[in-house]
């Protein structure tokens, strides 16, 4: 076993949820979903497509009207998006894990804004590349990204920029003026940026219905840019394992390698769920949204009310990021939290040193009524 | 994109299919799947947990149910196997992907035997390792291992050895006195064995039933040996992309991160899939090779019958790797046999260099009269 793999830090959040094993009394918000199964056309048509017995290999790419039909859901999102540029992957992590095994070996330099979730720092060192982090700064709960910072630490030696934007965990969100100096600068160096956009429409300012600020709406197809999406978040089918990949036009060939290198094609019947899940993306992702801005709007008002905890209301995101007053040690507190108060969250320090003395609390929640309880147990367990 | 994925071969079977595409009259035998559907019980499993609305995120070393049952399985035909030595993955090919993250690195030296499927040789590469490949040599048709070149090949400067066996393509396939001196020199040098064992059940020599010699029937539960297994050979689930890993004790820990920061998990209701199967492998393992075993028997005299061919019988796998006298670029033999005899197989040059001059058929057919008609199209196209 290499040294490096055996370094790399062990899931912090599970080692907290592992601690409520056998305890059917805790509330769980510590994983990033919601609570609520897959919406049943989505099931349905992986269920008609294993009655039909579609159970054979499959493109590397993906089903060729799998990938239209993303081309035409992120065209009508962004800007105007060909097939050819779609690669339909085993998940969002796998498109992160494939997008950096296409730019980075041993050596290279991988900037990553962080506090992230820990698999985007993982996965270049994997790979043997130099991981720098560069940390956004908290005040008042609310994170912010310095752009003289990342002016000065993206350089002609960095390979890649990690952005994961809207944020897991802070609810940290690119503006579009960040964006387009991110991307003028990386031009400048020749930096690619992998750009994990998966939580896009878990987004609450400006209009309902709107998609937060994404490269996509003002890069050219040949800029140096890979994005990274997922049917997890915004369609509830984290558990289906199916993501994809905006490439630049002409990487489809060496995209459709690596893939089948690494798990060969997503499952045909599951990439049947995935354009079930898009058809009827009008409806279900505002109305999935308009819930969990609800789950936002129950659970931020109750926790910013309780005193001693920072937190701000994120702009994106499944999550709630906060900290507790005197607490440095957040896995401790998390720990804590479970054994005396019967609540599941996740510490800040499993996004790396930044998010230390921190708190994650998905508030996914198909009831927000969960929420409510939640909090109640939180202030008892803080004496409040 | 880096250097080293660009110069990565493309599939050369995808691009004798692709000769092939919008021509329904085409007989294929390229691809290493039967055309037989997934059995109804194993499909029905999986809509069964869909209906239950399993759509979650689930362990990254697989279902506590499924690992055991791989653990009894795997007991069954070999040395007992503790359920903790158990890593489900997605697909077999995932599960060699994550055997090479979690041993090699950049510069490190893998020995590959070979010709083999080239995604075993690719992935090292990806990882930035240095591939050093072991040619079988071919007698008449028949493939055998030189061990005086394997052990002066395989040193204390080799980190991982790669073994299919029995071997896509050419059906050699390791005798129990081979495995042993290997397993002994791979003692002496330190080096890993990474066991491709996916077609131990496709075995026709000794009694109905009986498995291929394995790895795991000889090692001890500490020796550095990683066997890879998958479900869609043996189980008719090649579109599924279910895998296993038979690790050590003790690295279940470091494979749930690799898992984690690959794929994270397989869906849990191809999980129980998996189960499904498993629950019936007394009987559909020994019926499925039964069946395969026809193929190979109406295919094999077949071809053996036919002027300047060279082709020897399988111990075990899908193929019956052959040669054509006077021919000697398979890709473009491969391509004129789809244009001119409707005929669709892999050219023997998609797995190395060793594999030039020959062709691959792969005879898992539910109708063994398929193989019949394939080979009078070959007996047409080459004037006999």
């Amino acid at each position: 076993m290499r040294q490096v793999i055996r370094d790399l830090p062990g899931s912090k959040i599970r080692e907290v949820a592992n601690a409520a094993l056998g305890r059917s009394d805790v509330l769980p918000f510590w994983f990033g979903e919601s609570d609520e199964a897959t919406p049943a056309h989505i099931r349905d048509a992986a269920v008609k497509s294993l009655s039909a017995g579609e159970t054979f290999y499959s493109h590397n790419l993906g089903l060729a009207e799998l990938r239209e039909a993303l081309a035409h859901y992120a065209s009508g999102l962004h800007r105007p998006i060909d097939a050819s540029r779609i690669a339909v992957t085993s998940s969002g992590v796998n498109a992160l894990m494939l997008a950096m095994q296409a730019l980075v070996g041993a050596g290279d330099e991988v900037v990553a804004v962080t506090p992230v979730w820990p698999n985007l720092t993982a996965q270049p060192a994997i790979l043997g590349a130099r991981v720098v982090r560069l940390a956004l700064r908290a005040e008042r709960g609310t994170w912010r990204l310095d752009l003289d910072e990342l002016r000065h630490t993206v350089t002609a030696h960095t390979r890649v920029l990690l952005i994961n934007s809207p944020n897991n965990p802070t609810g940290w969100t690119l503006t579009r003026a960040e964006q387009e100096i991110l991307l003028a600068h990386c031009r400048s160096t020749g930096t690619w940026i992998v750009a994990d956009e998966v939580y896009e429409r878990v987004y609450f300012a400006g209009v309902p219905g709107a998609c937060a600020p994404s490269f996509l709406d003002i890069a050219e197809p040949d800029d140096r840019l890979l994005v990274v999406h997922s049917f997890s978040k915004s369609f509830l089918m984290t558990g289906w394992r199916l993501g994809w990949i905006v490439a630049p036009p002409g990487l489809g060939p060496e995209l459709a390698k690596l893939i089948e290198f690494n798990t060969s094609c997503a499952p045909v019947f599951v990439q049947r769920a995935g354009l079930a899940a898009l058809s009827q993306a009008d409806t279900s992702v505002p109305e999935l949204v308009g819930r969990l801005r609800a789950c936002r709007d129950t659970l931020l008002p109750r926790l910013t009310a309780l005193p001693g905890i920072t937190v701000a209301e994120p702009a994106g995101g499944l999550y709630a990021f906060f900290s507790v007053e005197g607490e440095s040690d957040s896995l401790a507190l998390a720990k804590r939290l479970v054994a005396e108060a019967g609540l599941g969250l996740a510490p800040g320090a499993a996004f790396g040193p930044e998010g230390e003395g921190w708190l994650r609390w998905c508030f996914a929640s198909r009831d927000p009524a969960r929420l409510v309880v939640g909090v109640e147990r939180l202030q008892r367990f803080l004496g409040l």
